[in-house]
């Protein structure tokens, strides 16, 4: 100890412990503000780090992080105000209705954790909302009250009657729409959904006359996305049935038309084919975001359907949104989800909020790598890079040609980058899934989307270290040593 | 400052500064498990804390909250195996099956902030799930393991293919029925649903033949759940039909009949009516919990569903789960989850996971107050004798009465305290709804239920406040200054 003293006198031990203190201080005062304190690696560093960390340290890493989010509606908006000595209230004792007061009060204990369950298809996003940088960017808090009274919003009615009540949530909707500038949102109604399945059903609900001589006609161009079929026909309703590629469609009489735009599965910009009195059309612009499509101009359709899923990669949380145009409409999907699920969870929706703040701030003030589009964007162009090259060194293989636009919100122009990739097997292959099949390589085919069986849809969002594999095997398969079909691999 | 140094050396003030770097160090240190500490209030202090702290004041508090809860799930049970080189690896670009690997994922990254919304009509246990204090109970980690080895369980399956693989939840809805002893879950297959609604639509859809001449006749004895006619028949399925009151069906050929018990809206304990050959029973057990009915004995039925909801207050989840003998009629309720909402939120299923083991783990250890269930049937007892009370007085109604019967679980005698109270008005009151009306008490009428307007269905799981006004309404009820319906309360 006399020696230690020796080296450092005590001034020089005060300064040293003054020093931690005020580091200390820090630490405690402005934990929140550092972790806010946007420092995020490039993109090529993130990669790196969540190639080689090992996943159980990565959970470990979590487990540090907490932070609260503040709740957020203001406690006034209760609807159960109590007078002097209630003899003048109703009392509301109809369980239905009492979905309003539910919601007041759950923002009143509210807040959630922002602990991001990435979801399917969607690994590579996990590098983007890798919890711990989530966690630190969600922190800040930012008054937004000015965009919001710019739309017209029915929650009053929507949000009540869907047991939701989550102003913030639309809110978050609309900042999001405004900001990347992919979908009109004046004048039109939210409605929110488990998912944006369930809001296709809740479309076709909301549309078809409840008593019709027959069905309503469902259709859609091929190739469409290969659920629209089992869902529409899934109970066999009286209301509505699938008829099949759009382009084929001569029936008379009222219809509804899904266009997929961009398509799944096949990436392309689309508009209604039928053009026939009579029509509906419903807009399911799921991949309409910049990391998969310029952003040419904001959408201005009847019935638009979004979701969370393919917006910022959250599948897991089952969250989708409308916006409807006309107000009864927004009311028979309301109706539906309701009568479909009581509502939509709670907890999803209060994250969901979150996350679609945190793309947003990401936006305002984007980090070096820029926001969550441009790195989704940069992923994606990567990947397509990877894939048609490897595609010209196998010479089986075709892949869908894109024009390049004009990206308001990105501010470049550029082809799309589609979530899937619609690949043709050349002859003489004939069954493009199973020739894949034999070599390890599990793709849906063309059958499924109402084409032939020389397609197959191939998901382009697997993690990093799956798709490289892949873009590697497809680039080395040989025409002779896989036309016979390896049985062994379902 | 040379004044300053007069009165404090430098060792007074590296003293000092080393007291405040332990200090500081201390708090950076041990904040969360300062927050963890137990200090749960009495039942009483509770209430009445409840009732005079402004919602303000409550919402801040429990920003001073944040625990993390450990992420349950080996890492050790990826699906995506990599291999040295990645040559045999099968390579999955199907997105649907995708789920697998996704779920694995949020396992890893997983944990999640346990901030309760308690739910529609149960804002009673607001009070037991104060988030404050259960986020204290939670911060506990119990190893449980045993328990579940011993039921079978039809994870691998059920639940990968319905992109929830959360063996958490599943095991903690064992655990507690388990302790609870209301359902046999050995040999069961667990199917989780978006709420008991999704769930009995995922029952009509897979018991229904789907290539009948005609479709399968739903019924119910009456007083039947008013929802099951227009969940039913919303979307005029060809597979099911609503087919009414099951006492007066007599239709040749199959049928499922839903058996609710305790009844929803009567309380009574059910059994079937109907006794014909070709029928399939489906037992809504959602308020078979000690708080409402004494638990005779563990329910035994092929199908029996149950819902968060119902047993611990979070209606906001949307999460219920059904308990099913038959693998087929798992799988196909497990598809018709997909097809409606692609699975169930991620989101709400894991903090249901918490949420039933706080309740479980709260029956083994109980406070000075009991279980949650302990606490639900003491306000449940308090609210049906204050009803009681009151119908005295008033001597317009009625009310179902119950003999007692012995629960194993609280090992007590006692007759049911329904969720509901299914008052009747006497003569000369026509229409219960309307006369209740007039006295601005909303209620919902028997014709809802398949009976006469005599009766209403009164929710007994409001607030406190509103619970208290409603019964000192009633017992002053006077017939003559109501006979006349104030058309302005709607």
């Amino acid at each position: 100890m006399a020696s230690f003293f020796r080296v450092f006198s005590l001034r020089n031990l005060l300064v040293l412990s003054l020093a931690l203190n005020v580091s200390l201080i820090w630490r405690v005062l402005y934990e929140k503000e550092d972790s806010e304190a946007i420092n995020r690696p490039s993109l090529d560093n993130k990669r790196e780090a969540f190639r080689t960390d090992s996943m159980a340290s990565e959970a470990q890493a979590t487990q540090r992080t907490h932070l609260y989010i503040p709740s957020s509606s203001s406690s006034s908006s209760s609807s159960s105000t109590v007078d002097s000595n209630g003899r003048d209230r109703v009392i509301n004792l109809d369980q239905k209705v009492h979905h309003q007061q539910f919601s007041t009060i759950v923002d009143e204990v509210g807040g959630v954790k922002l602990k991001i369950a990435a979801g399917v298809g969607f690994f590579m996003l996990i590098l983007y909302w890798d919890p711990l940088l989530l966690a630190a960017v969600a922190g800040s808090t930012t008054e937004l009250k000015a965009e919001y009274v710019s739309a017209k919003v029915f929650l009053n009615v929507v949000a009540i009657r869907q047991c939701t009540r989550e102003p913030e949530f639309a809110k978050e909707i609309i900042r999001l729409h405004k900001i990347v500038g992919n979908a009109v949102t004046e004048d039109r109604y939210i409605v929110v959904g488990t998912g944006s399945t369930q809001l296709y059903q809740a479309v076709l609900y909301a549309l078809s006359p409840p008593d019709a001589a027959e069905p309503l006609s469902v259709v859609s161009a091929a190739p469409y996305y290969s659920s629209y079929p089992s869902i529409t026909d899934c109970l066999k309703s009286g209301l509505y049935k699938w008829a099949g590629d759009a382009q084929s469609f001569n029936k008379e009489g009222p219809y509804i038309e899904l266009v997929t735009s961009p398509n799944n599965p096949d990436g392309h910009v689309r508009q209604s084919v039928v053009n026939k009195s009579g029509g509906i059309l419903v807009h399911d612009l799921a991949y309409y975001w910049p990391q998969y499509s310029p952003i040419a101009a904001a959408a201005d359709h009847d019935i638009m359907l979004f979701t969370v899923s393919k917006s910022t990669g959250h599948a897991g949380m089952r969250i989708g949104w409308a916006l409807v145009k006309d107000e009864e409409v927004a009311k028979k999907m309301v109706k539906y989800v309701e009568l479909n699920t009581i509502g939509v969870s709670k907890d999803s929706q209060l994250r969901a909020a979150k996350v679609l703040q945190v793309a947003t701030d990401g936006c305002k003030y984007p980090t070096s790598e820029g926001s969550l589009f441009d790195f989704a964007a940069n992923v994606m162009e990567e990947r397509w890079k990877l894939l048609r090259a490897a595609v010209r060194q196998s010479g089986l293989f075709t892949l869908p040609e894109f024009s390049p636009g004009l990206c308001r919100f990105l501010n470049s122009s550029f082809a799309p980058r589609p979530a899937f990739a619609w690949l043709k097997c050349e002859a003489p292959i004939e069954d493009c899934e199973a020739f894949l099949r034999s070599n390890k390589i599990l793709t849906r085919g063309g059958k499924h989307f109402g084409v032939g069986p020389q397609y197959v849809r191939i998901s382009m969002l697997d993690r990093d270290e799956n798709y490289d594999v892949f873009v590697q095997r497809l680039s080395t398969i040989h025409l002779r040593q896989s036309m016979q079909v390896d049985e062994t691999v379902e």
